[in-house]
Parts: structure tokens; sequence; C-alpha cells
């Protein structure tokens, strides 16, 4: 099992980075980790060189680089070594928590699409308020517009994650809609319904509404990458925004506030937890032939380590290869 | 000032409603009140029958009637009368908390559409947790589907309320959008981008990205009716959510929580206030040849009153009259 790591992608890198394959390798003594980056930068953060390949460059890609034209203009940068890695077959996966848009790019341009799927899809496990299962979101925004046949894909897509993935038998699959009943919508959706109505591979549960998500009303939701991607920043902005505004209330409030604060701790902690994104894994660009993995540019080595663990069970189960299978019988 | 009533919509119709209108007529004075509706039900609440005329009606909406068919067959409904009355003068704005669908049928077949506009859109004005002056999204669902087109009419719309109903002087109009460089988005908002540049009554401040709604990224917000509605809901949704989960681990938290809660009850309960859409005011259908608004179906007295507040401004200030005499000229 070998991870080809952006060592150089991220806010904290390499250090974050490093530090969460040190992490991750107590946990998972089968990978061989491929470091991509500068050797003298990543070797500080080295506690243990077993099942490490440090693999030098001393370009990398940066988060405001326009994305395709990072892709084919550097040529050595970090994170498309560890794509040409993949792609040569020299690597299963590749981690990368630099520019979202450049690993977009690299994963469609240099590991390549899944015969069959048209438009790969950015999926995360999102948290659920109420219960610990979480659900399958996507498209997150890789694409800014989709075809129904689009969502139907990431149905499949989707339903395989949730079964493979995270061991859920029979996860329901739940289409993004404006109201639950059958003839609600745009055009896309309607027609999309009546497409993933059909598939008999997937237990579709029919519409599921914004306002139902986080409290767990499907497995798998599918949706445009356009709503997906504000749908997604909705959720961040509102929990991160009210979750500030608890604090600033706690603290105008005082010593009443303070004394309160303090008994809440834990409880209010405890929901800080529920609401971390990081600990749930990382975004995956879904449909490609490897996993191609992303994680926040802020992300420190919990996060990562918690992402490589991900992608282990990714690759243990396969759920490449016997999407590849699906999709040549389709 | 006449304003005609829908008494009958809405969870608690009509005692909500009309005890809603008889706090507001403290308030207002000079707005005549017509409520539609059973005039025995109704009487029962009235506390005052000073510019109050009842206009007995056996028939209503129900909330589960389908939208169109109800407005064509149920033409004495209380939703129709109200609706009926704005169209023949005889009222000047038109409220209810019924069925959102069939108001918003009402609204466009019988108030009618301003001359020039091609499709009203649904619109609130939505809480900022970060100061108190809020911002107004539209189309929030009225539409499934818009157009570039559609967008910049919001654009002139929601600057125009936010301008002369909210006071405003250069209201920050934002497009909805994926990211926030100009080249950004689907093929709707590249366009609906260029119009708004190119738009000289409106002040546009470019693409705003859902995450920075809640934080007061700008005064307008305008995007389609599928995004505007998915965001609305996923909005209530994280923050119902994350309420209710705070409530939980308070309690969870056993006397700790106890202590902890009664010394942030204060916090928290303004907390509550500042996320209360209804203290906002109700939706309007915007684009309309008269006010048409909507409250939630669950709304109480006060929240009634909030919204014929709301309306009052926008009689006194003509926003609508000076919206028929902007589209006549463009």
């Amino acid at each position: 099992m070998k991870i080809a790591v952006d060592a150089m992608g991220g806010d904290f890198a390499p250090q974050a980075i490093v530090e969460g394959v040190m992490l991750a390798k107590k946990n998972h003594p089968d990978i061989e980790f491929q470091l991509y980056g500068k050797e003298e930068a990543i070797r500080q953060y080295l506690t243990d060189e077993t099942n490490i390949t440090i693999i030098h460059t001393d370009e990398k890609i940066n988060s405001d680089d326009e994305p395709v034209k990072a892709i084919r203009r550097k040529k050595t940068a970090s994170m498309v070594l560890a794509a040409q890695a993949v792609k040569e077959g020299r690597a299963d996966a590749i981690f990368s928590a630099g520019n979202t848009g450049a690993l977009l790019a690299a994963g469609l341009f240099v590991v390549g699409r899944i015969k069959g799927i048209e438009r790969p899809g950015l999926m995360s496990t999102m948290p659920v308020l109420t219960g610990d299962q979480g659900f399958d979101m996507l498209d997150l925004g890789a694409n800014a517009e989709n075809k129904p046949e689009h969502l139907h894909q990431y149905a499949v897509l989707g339903s395989f994650y949730a079964k493979h993935v995270r061991g859920i038998a029979n996860p329901r699959v739940g289409l993004l809609n404006n109201g639950t009943e059958e003839t609600k919508g745009s055009e896309l959706t309607k027609e999309a319904f009546q497409l993933l109505k059909a598939e008999k591979s997937i237990h579709f549960i029919g519409n599921v509404e914004a306002r139902e998500l986080l409290t767990g009303a499907a497995d798998v939701v599918v949706t445009d990458g356009f709503t997906g991607n504000a749908v997604l920043k909705t959720i961040e902005g509102t929990a991160m925004g009210l979750m500030k505004l608890i604090k600033g209330s706690i603290n105008e409030a005082g010593a009443k506030g303070k004394v309160g604060g303090f008994f809440l701790k834990d409880a209010l902690y405890g929901l800080k937890d529920k609401m971390d994104y990081s600990s749930h894994g990382g975004a995956v660009l879904f449909g490609l032939k490897a996993p191609v993995i992303k994680t926040h540019g802020s992300t420190g080595p919990e996060a990562v380590s918690h992402t490589i663990s991900q992608i282990h069970t990714m690759l243990e189960t396969n759920v490449v290869g016997q999407l590849v299978a699906f999709f040549e019988q389709v």
C-alpha cells in the first residue's frame, strides 16, 4: 500500500503533513509513504524513517496559483510528481492539503477518470448532529454545473463509498431538492429523480431538503456542484458563526458568563468536536482511477493522520477497483 | 393604508393572526385592516373593532392543497378574496401565514407582476450574527430556475428594498457564488456578474460566498431560487440543530450543566432572539404590483405584528410605486 504525499501543500506544510504521517505510521505499518517536496525541510520533522521515501523537488504549487495553468507549467511541483506516481502505478493514492483546484486538475488530467464516469465529484463525509454516522455528500464543488446523468453517477459513487468504506449495509441515498415531493425541483433535479428511482443498485429514498441534512435524513446526498458548494459553505459559516457568538455571549455576560462557561466547557467542547470536519477525514475527488484526497489547507497533524486512515480503508476495501468493475458492466 | 389579511392562514389561525393584528393596531392607528375568514371565529379574538372590517367566507386554502389548483378552484378562499381586494384596489397589500405556494400563485395570477419584472422573487431580511443590520436575500425559492436577467432584476429589487424600507443609504449588493473571483461560477452566475457590474443604479460589490453571509458580507444577496432555497434551509437546519444540541449538552452535563445553563440563560436567550427570523418580519414576494407578504405557518401574534410593521413601512415609503416608476423607465 503506497501513498504519494504532497508534503508541501497546506498552510503548515511540510511540518503538519510530516508530523501527521508520523502519527499515521504508528497505526498503519503496512503503508509505504512517498513524501514529495524539499528534502531538507521534510527531513527535520521525520522521527522514524521506516516505510518513508523522500522524493526531492524544489517546486511547489501555491494556494493562489491558477489551478490548470499551475498543473501544466509546474511539471516538477510536489503535487504534480505525486499525481504522476499514481498515474504510473508507483503509488496507489495521493494525499494533499494544497490548492484544491490544482488537485482537482491533477486528478482529472494526470490520474484520470474511471472509464464511464463523466464528471468526478468532490465528496466529504459530513457530521450529523444527532448520532455518529454522518453522511456523504457530493458534488461539493468539483463542477460548477452538472447534468442529471452526473447526479445519477454520484448516487452510485456515494453509495459504493458508504457501503464499502463506511460499512453501512444499505445506504439511504437522497437527492437534495427544494421540496420532498417527486414533482418538485428544477429540470435537473426532476430528471435526476427519475434516473435515481430507476437505478436498481442503490437504495433511493427520494428528495431530501437542506433543512434535514444535519439530522441524518440520508446516508448519501447527491446534488450539483454549485448547490453542494453553497450548502457546505453555509453549514460551515452558520456553525462557526454561532460557536463564535456563543463564546462572545459567554464573555459579555461577565462573571456570570465565566461561571457558566466554566461549567459548560466540556459540553461545548464536545460540540466543537462533533462539528469538526477534519476528524471525519478529507474530501475525496471521487470517480478517478485512484483515491485522490484533499484536506483543509489549515489542517494539523491529527487531521492528516485521520485522513490517511481513510485512504487506508479506501485501499484496503478496493472501493475504486470495485467501481471500475461496476462501470465496466454498465 | 388598507391591509388585506388572510385570517385563516397558518397553524394557529385565526387566533394568532387576529391577536397579532390587535397588537399591530396599537402601533399603527393609520392602518385599516380587512380580515378575510370565518366571522365567528375571528370575532372571538377581537378586543377592539376600530379600523377592522371582517369579510366573511367559509372557504380556505389548506397547507397541503396543490397551490395553483387551489387558487383556481377555491374562488372564495380567504387568501383568494384578500388577493382579489388588492387587485381591485380595495386594499394596498396582502398578508398571509398560509400555504406559501398558494400565496405565490395568488400573487402572480391575481395581484400581478410589475410591468418589466419577469420573475418576482421571494425575499427575506435574514439576521446577521455580528451587528443588527441583517441582509436581504432573494430569490429564496419562488422559482426553481432563473436566468441571468432575473438575477439582475433581483439586484435592483433588493437594492430598492434595502434603501427605501430598511434605510441603508448605499446598500452593498453581492452575487452568491462558489468563489469570489469574477471568473468563478456557473454560466448563470458568470453572466449575471456582468449584468450586475454594468448596472449603474446599484452598488455591486462582486461575488460573495455562502460562508460569509451571516457575517454581513453584503446588504443584499442575489441568487437563483433553487440555491437560495437550499441556503435558507441550510441556515435554519444548522442553527436549529446546533441550538438543540447545546440544550442537549447542557442537560447531559447533569448538575454541572444545570449550573452552567443557569448562568448562561441570558446569553443563550439573546442568541435565540438573534436567530429568530420572525422578528425580522415576513418574506416578501417582491416584484408584484403590491406588497404580498408571507410569514411562517407557525407564526405567533408578535411575529404577525412585526410583519405588519414591515408592510406599513413598505406602504409608507411607497417602495412598490417607486419600483413601478423605475421599471417603466428601463
